[in-house]
């Protein structure tokens, strides 16, 4: 990258060493694990480029949106409404990692036996390593989980947060409470911007994001067609990039994609081999660069058909009413929008066990790998429920339980390859 | 205990095997932690005989409550209102267990790496060696922690669970939300037990239960004279009896104790030796049989002068205000005295930061240890700023994790014999 962005870096507070040993990992692992398929879709292009400039073009456009003014907010989880930030001037980006990073700072305030996802992004803050980070003028938090709830004290001390609380079930005053956070983080956000929210600006974010969202359901859309026209891999690639990318550009450039794969499956190409079986992946939500299960699954006999996670469905399945009206009637739509999210936060969560028999139906899957972060309760525990469901309605489960780290890619390999002989077995029979 | 006693406790479906084992573990157990102190109070031969009895005549006296109709009711948290049950005709008792028991049964169904309360309440119950939890005809699950939360949903395939989500902040729209929780589980407990809860039963039992509070709040007072007049063991074996035991007859019995201890603080005598340490303990509950922490602690040189735990303070600091009024008014009193417990589900937690460096001066504490369960993310991270508060107090601080078993002992021992001998040189300077 252009000694331009080193200086651009540097103006951040990066720590420019530590920043140059994780840059110097992230290619070898991209071009192994996404340059490495066969028969990827032209349209790929766009995103390999997002990568290769992962902190180069797109913090240029943060700095450049700061120099005119604008608030850079950065977010944790898909109940942040983008809409809200978006409506008060804003630019929302997800700061979610999937490395470890900075693990002797995080370890120095939160336990270790935690969730690698929160490690690695209070590390990624105490080691001043990621220049979306550094580039927030505030971040916002939720309650989703423990560990999130009360590291976003502690991440307080470095960098302002704003918690949403999320409520635990959706009854009529849970959504009361939720309604009102959402109106309290768009108050939020006209301070922060000093933009006052209209239901013009409103209206005009919703139905930018609802673009987004619908773009990547239409891509999603395309996967239940056999063979299958795009990897699970390229797919979550374009999920994590959603999180933070321009939502215009990138919305045109799914929509582009989404085009090509339309011809593919037309031609009845696509990049499901003979004899592959069609897998859902569930759970937590993977962050960029942690691809390393889906990659284990398409290069042992599979290809992924749809993410039941954060970073996939769960972030667009459903988008916000278009009807306008007053701004009161808006924060409503978004509120009830946020509130479908099958988050293992809610308690009992049948929404969820029941979407997931629907997606293996309408995606015609042979089975559901629901793959959980280490110690991380919800989702874990919950995988319980998942597999009970799944096997009530006789399909096939493999549940997993990982971190960060490389250690277990043997094991995980061994695991995965068996089910999916198992599967091959039983479709043959 | 008696031939009677395996009649009733096979009639309950207790495993008899198992349970043989856990009973053959507890009394040496109890001989060695508290049998051996010296000077202690007379009034502690109650309590000595409820733990002799502790699956015994209590379980007789749920056995004729329910054969007269009566309905027993098992809790997890000090958040469920056991004023609301008894106003209903029921007797609430309390479930978490400090003991490592069906961890086999547990791990089918749970995570292996989780909260060891949690996975020993789903072991006690897949195992089915408490009498306690196999005379529930319901129990109370609460969202506090992640953990629980999700495993209700697990334990409501074995037992009929009402959970109440408590929320995760305070605000005025939190109390909402948790007023209406308590309203509902009055009318669950309506339903349950099919008697009318009316503004007389509901008084009487609020006055009640804060008999018990009062009495342990009686007892916590008489804590803060030097030398204490009782030790931090025998103060948690009783916070620990509070929640199982026959209401009326505990609270005299504390009561009577405490005029005991009234005379020892005349007299001046008490248990703390000179030069011991005064020590406040805080953090995650320790339930019966974890006296692991606090043996350690008083066989090193200290006695714990106060408990800020769900077994000590938190359960008993706060009334319900006694104004009595329609059954709305007192559902009122009962949901805002509830909503001061300071559990570290709420985030931020400044109110509990601020009880506790008032607890240390109140108490005349020489330093704070805070102890949590391992993978218990509300109160491991919160450690973190009950450190930071304190330091910033002037007060010590020693911060641990443990489970329930006995291999980290001699480390616990290393570490709390520093800090005390820390704490013992900063003293004398």
């Amino acid at each position: 990258m252009s000694a331009d962005y080193r200086k651009m870096w540097e103006s951040l507070g990066v720590d420019l060493e530590a920043h140059d040993r994780l840059m110097g990992v992230l290619p070898p692992t991209y071009g192994n694990v996404y340059l490495s398929q066969e028969n990827r879709p032209a349209g790929m292009e766009y995103f390999d480029f997002v990568i290769s400039e992962v902190h180069g073009q797109r913090i240029v456009e943060l700095q450049e949106h700061k120099a005119g003014g604008g608030k850079v907010v950065g977010a944790f989880c898909v109940f942040v409404p983008e809409e809200v930030v978006r409506a008060a001037g804003g630019i929302c980006v997800g700061l979610c990692s999937g490395v470890e990073i900075g693990r002797t700072q995080a370890e120095k305030v939160l336990p270790r036996s935690i969730c690698p996802l929160i490690k690695s992004f209070m590390g990624f803050k105490l080691s001043r390593v990621c220049p979306y980070f550094e580039s927030c003028d505030m971040v916002v938090g939720e309650t989703t989980c423990d560990g999130k709830k009360k590291a976003f004290e502690i991440l307080n001390d470095y960098i302002p947060v704003h918690v949403m609380e999320i409520p635990q079930m959706r009854r009529d005053k849970d959504f009361a409470l939720w309604r009102s956070e959402v109106r309290d983080f768009a108050l939020a956000m006209e301070e922060l911007t000093g933009n006052k929210i209209t239901p013009e600006s409103l209206l005009r974010s919703i139905k930018e994001v609802n673009g987004k969202r619908r773009a990547l359901l239409r891509l999603s859309e395309l996967r239940k067609n056999s063979p299958a026209p795009i990897s699970g891999k390229d797919s979550l690639l374009i999920e994590q990039i959603a999180m933070y990318d321009d939502v215009e550009r990138f919305t045109a450039q799914v929509n582009e994609l989404c085009e090509e794969l339309e011809t593919r499956v037309k031609e009845g190409s696509g990049v499901q081999k003979p004899g592959d079986m069609r897998i859902i992946v569930s759970g937590t939500p993977m962050a960029v660069p942690n691809w390393k299960v889906p990659h284990i699954i398409e290069t042992s006999g599979a290809v992924i058909v749809a993410e039941e996670l954060c970073t996939g469905l769960r972030y667009f399945e459903n988008t916000v009413a278009e009807d306008g009206g007053s701004l009161e009637q808006m924060i409503d739509a978004i509120a009830r929008r946020y509130l479908e999210i099958n988050c293992a936060c809610f308690s009992p969560n049948r929404q969820r066990m029941e979407r997931i028999v629907q997606l293996a139906r309408d995606y015609r899957a042979d089975g559901v790998i629901h793959v959980s972060l280490a110690f991380c309760d919800p989702y874990l525990i919950e995988a319980n429920r998942v597999e009970k469901t799944l096997k009530e309605n006789g399909i096939p489960v493999l549940t997993l339980e990982t971190d960060y780290g490389q250690e277990d890619t043997g094991q995980l390999k061994t695991r995965i390859e068996a089910f999916l002989e198992m599967l091959g077995c039983g479709k043959k029979r």
